[in-house]
């Protein structure tokens, strides 16, 4: 939620013209993105007006996995996937250099991120994924995932047992608990994919019902393909503070997904446990962030606790059921 | 630079229903406003697609001021004025509140802010300032100038000696000498009006050498007439730190002006000494920020030297040309 680079008008006007997408007739920093600066960028070209979105690598991004993020845009886009185009400058690359950071100009598509998600929505957000599954199986890239099982132990830790019971006093025993079940029962042979890994409301646009951009792939990577239904379940299915567990959207993602993708026996039979590796992943980024953000810091870090719930209804074994076939 | 509420989708939906402009299907919280959290908004309403700012008030703006701000927005609008127009409610309001807070729509404008204007770009200006100042004669409400005079005494005072001299070691004498000649040489028998009062490239939107849109009136009021021109010609006719002067975008910016609304002699016997003020105005918010913001903060404060240098620009008496006639 910042613009860290300021652009002149003269500078944007600039960058856009290396795109040769029109004359720029309007920019306006949007408030979106945690280490990246983006704009909502205007441009005139005869009598069609076009938006996109310019976004400026600011830190969090390696350059090097650029061409994965974008590249992957591509190839689900021609799939006719629900994702936005990167426009490629004149020279043909998908994103340039400006001062040093990276650069990329990337279709903008109309939408909103809802708060309170239907089961119609939920269901089309399973859908989508499932599209997107589906659809990355021929794209060639690849790229670890950075935030996998390895992470969650290194984050976790870095928070030491003081940290942790500062949060909660129970959370660090569940913590070590948790850890070691995911540790033991890991299905590393389930089937990979591309996945999104990160497919929270915020980076979904939907217009009613209807899905008109999945975005935001700086988490992007390859792992296990009923991880990313356990990740995007755990992220849509619960009321933010992961207190209350909505069941009509959680039957509603599942069959969506089903209808694009059927998740195998073995991969449904996973999801218990890969929801609690899911729950695990934010609850590690989110209880590092709120041991090291310092108080007087104007970024609020996100609750822990509310991943902690998640994490503590996904390992009880009475919601099992959750993930079984109706 | 800054969304300080977060707003659900359906929220947005209802607020922007309220506005009676078409169905929600874009909003994006924008990084403008020091104050207020402003989102762009599209709707669409059948084939058409409109596109409006919406702005939150938190804080600075008194709800008891909002009527003068919108309305004259409406009023400049009405009388071809490139300012946005304020969208009314389906109860005829320009604003209304939404969880204790006030919020108005806002058409949306093309535009670019530059930040190396060209003496026509200046000089566009200029003849849109005069503009509203002719448009504004019968507008009926007024409001006082919150950051005159006294509050510069003010803000000064409260930075105290220490505190000038720890900017720089030549400061508090400077600003000694020049309250006391604006206190004692202040025109306050010249012609008033609503001015805009803060005209920085900022809050001006151009396509080539077009002004497309005057913004951010927050600081509109009633004052000297001439003193919104010393106050434009402060924010526009320097480099940025205030050390170059630029005597073609001068000369552009005053003729201008003199196209809509030629200064009367003494108007332009005036302009060094309201140019003073014009400085001490923004040396005195600068430098209350600078001692007054917390070394982490994340808002970096401008620098009040830059306006200490044109306030020096301005005392010179070899400068006093640079306002005279051609």
């Amino acid at each position: 939620m910042a613009v860290y680079t300021r652009l002149g008008a003269e500078e944007m006007a600039r960058i856009v013209d290396a795109f040769d997408v029109g004359t720029l007739v309007s920019a306006k920093g949007i408030a979106e993105g945690v280490s990246n600066s983006n704009w909502l960028v205007e441009t005139q070209c005869f009598e069609t007006t076009r938006r996109f979105i310019l976004t400026m690598y600011e830190k969090r991004v390696e350059i090097g996995d650029l061409p994965f993020f974008l590249d992957l845009l591509d190839h689900l886009a021609a799939r006719d996937c629900p994702v936005p185009r990167t426009i490629h400058d004149r020279d043909g690359s998908s994103y340039r250099f400006y001062e040093g950071k990276a650069l990329a100009l990337i279709e903008f598509l109309p939408g909103v991120s809802v708060s309170e998600p239907t089961p119609e929505q939920a269901g089309a957000v399973g859908a989508a994924l499932a599209q997107i599954h589906l659809a990355a199986r021929d794209f060639t890239q690849t790229r670890a995932n950075g935030l996998g099982r390895d992470a969650w132990v290194q984050l976790l830790g870095d928070c030491g047992e003081d940290g942790l019971t500062e949060i909660d006093p129970g959370l660090c025993a569940l913590v070590e608990r948790e850890l070691a079940a995911v540790a033991r029962d890991w299905p590393g042979h389930l089937p990979h994919s591309v996945i999104h890994a990160d497919l929270f409301p915020d980076n979904v646009l939907m217009l009613g019902a209807q899905v008109t951009g999945l975005i935001d792939f700086y988490f992007a990577c390859t792992d296990i393909t009923a991880y990313d239904v356990a990740v995007t379940h755990a992220a849509w299915c619960f009321c933010s503070e992961g207190r209350t567990f909505r069941p009509e959207l959680s039957r509603a993602l599942l069959e969506g997904y089903d209808t694009v993708r059927p998740l195998s026996a073995e991969e449904r039979a996973a999801l218990p446990l890969l929801a609690r590796g899911a729950a695990l992943r934010f609850l590690s980024t989110r209880a590092y962030d709120w041991i090291n953000t310092p108080p007087d810091a104007l970024v609020t870090p996100k609750d822990p606790m509310a991943f902690a719930r998640r994490l503590e209804f996904y390992a009880d074994p009475a919601n099992a059921g959750v993930f079984a076939l109706v």
